[in-house]
């Protein structure tokens, strides 16, 4: 294998492909990023087995050939290089000569036989969606992702196409985060997919307006985005019926300014932060939010201005919960709605009917 | 106690006396931060007895007093507070109510007579310096100060004044750091300031042409900086005899670009990463310097430009002692000199004569 590229080109590909690498792994080649000389570029690969990301980097391919590089130790070499020409070639004694102006490197390389293959997702359909589209659900949603493995299939977002409508779900049994999008296709679709690989996508994709289109089959899901394939097992099993634990109706709603809202819940956490659960009190009464907390070194009293429409409601909340969701809304104004001490809240923009979060209230010793 | 003062003003002042503040302290007292009314300003303090800082911010005052309040808790407060007026008056039970706009605070605050004073310095003279030329003269000396507490007056840097001549002096037994200034005094001194306590003076000065006033007595030193006031223990016992371990001539001296040499060294120690002592070795021959390191991974081989003058030679180094030093030396091009591969190797700058780096070679197995 000889072939030389340059220095950028090949950052952005091992960075793009290390975010499937986990470090350390039983597989010494996992631990190895894979490259393989194509017409007029590499093709690079690193993997995980349940997720694997593949890029193709533009280069003057001298001699073909494919090998697997130690993924950490080459993507320091390669970072730290002067921002030029560099030339790999593979040499006797299983070893690569990366050479770059005045530098010479020579590692070892492993057999590139043993390195795992792209899983064939076979001729699908492909759903098109927006870049920056798919970024914002992926953001809207993983962050409710349950944490611990006791129900893996909590540890994966929902991805729904229903009538055209694309709507991903994630709940962790304390909460949920619920949004959706126009979607132009005609098929009906229900996977799992891991919040791991959806965060990994996030870094990959932009903000623009250009499409990545997304296939399926039974095991896999294959991201397609410019120069680069994610392709990720989805999680099997059957996902919560998460439309019959959203409440339908509510007593009590109010209208109040995100961030300020969001503000006042930060500082009210402060004074919790002495236990594990956070717990801030809400009073909802005359148009007023009062968030108060207590802990042996003091209290806080938090007031805050909104407009409401049903009774008074004293409720308890882990702080924690209710800023991660406000904190990722987008919408300046959103709308809390509650019917009791002991039931969910719901959260939603006042604006785009898009999304809805749920927030299990802390029920309090009386 | 009872005063009204301004966000930003009240975060400055916190900030400053909280990097005299370690945390966890067997005096609850030092886990604070001591607030006392003075006439139009408050004093705040933080110290862990080795150090103390004090600063004034200006207050409006509406009822004397003095108390101390937990630092972090605190902090993080007022840091969260809206950019708005603060209000601050103590309660019955021994609490203060901090207030902000819609948000208020109860918090216990301790008894602020056991807080200590601000060690006294006496009238001294006052040595006047440039604020940045002495955060330069820390950052070019106080990497080069010991971390292992075996011989604590290497965990200082010799603060030393002989003819109109400041000396900053660190060493730690693999290499020494020396940088000196004219200074307008006609008082000599010679002591040993804790390298943590200049790490924190660094913090708290500006890069302007203001002056800092320094003074001490036996045992202490004070920083005046605007309206703070650093004061920290000396260290007692005689420093190194410095001049003495410095060579005073060379067999080989080369002249190098610092950035691209610092850059090659870099590359270089990423193969020697294995083992603790990051070994490379340079070649020094015909107006090159060839830097080579090998691991159970691979080698590496790097070519430097020089201008030399004497013998060739080679010589191994631990790779962090070079680098830490190319990179606090601030002049476009070094100069080098050696004698043999297991004596002293000086760096300093090619053009003006103000500073001097001593690296001890790594001894190679033969």
């Amino acid at each position: 294998m000889h072939f030389r590229c340059e220095k950028r080109d090949l950052v952005e590909g091992v960075s793009t492909v290390q975010k499937a690498i986990l470090g350390k792994s039983p597989m010494a080649v996992l631990e190895g990023i894979y490259i393989e000389t194509g017409r007029n570029e590499i093709i690079m690969r690193g993997s995980d087995i349940d997720l694997s990301i593949e890029t193709l980097i533009p280069t003057t391919v001298l001699e073909e050939g494919r090998i697997v590089i130690d993924s950490k130790l080459f993507g320091e070499i390669i970072r730290k290089l002067p921002d030029s020409t560099i030339e790999l070639a593979t040499m006797d004694n299983n070893t690569v000569l990366i050479s770059c102006e005045n530098s010479e490197f020579n590692l070892l390389y492993l057999n590139a036989e043993e390195f795992p293959m792209l899983p064939d997702i076979g001729r699908q359909e492909r759903i098109a969606i927006k870049e920056h589209v798919f970024k914002n659900l992926i953001r809207a949603t993983s962050f409710a992702v349950a944490q611990d493995e006791t129900r893996p299939i909590l540890m994966g977002v929902l991805f729904e196409v229903k009538n055209k409508v694309l709507n991903m779900v994630a709940l962790d049994g304390f909460r949920l985060a619920l949004k959706s999008e126009y979607l132009e296709t005609n098929d009906d679709v229900s996977v799992v997919i891991p919040g791991k690989t959806l965060n990994e996508v996030a870094k990959i994709i932009s903000d623009s307006d250009e499409d990545l289109f997304i296939s399926f089959n039974d095991n896999h899901i294959l991201f397609e985005v410019k120069n680069t394939k994610v392709v990720s097992r989805l999680l099997s099993g059957n996902f919560i019926k998460y439309e019959s634990i959203i409440p339908a109706d509510h007593k009590l709603s109010f209208k109040v300014k995100r961030t300020v809202f969001a503000q006042s819940i930060e500082r009210a956490s402060l004074m919790a932060k002495d236990g594990s659960s956070r717990l801030i009190k809400l009073n909802i009464e005359n148009d007023k939010v009062v968030i108060t907390s207590n802990s042996q070194f003091g209290k806080v009293r938090e007031e805050v201005d909104v407009t409401m429409d049903g009774d008074a409601l004293e409720i308890a909340f882990n702080a924690n919960y209710l800023l991660d969701t406000l904190k990722i809304m987008d919408e300046e104004e959103v709308i809390v709605e509650m019917t009791s001490s002991v039931s969910p809240t719901i959260l939603r923009n006042s604006v785009t009917d898009n999304c809805k979060y749920m927030v299990l209230p802390v029920r309090l010793a009386r």
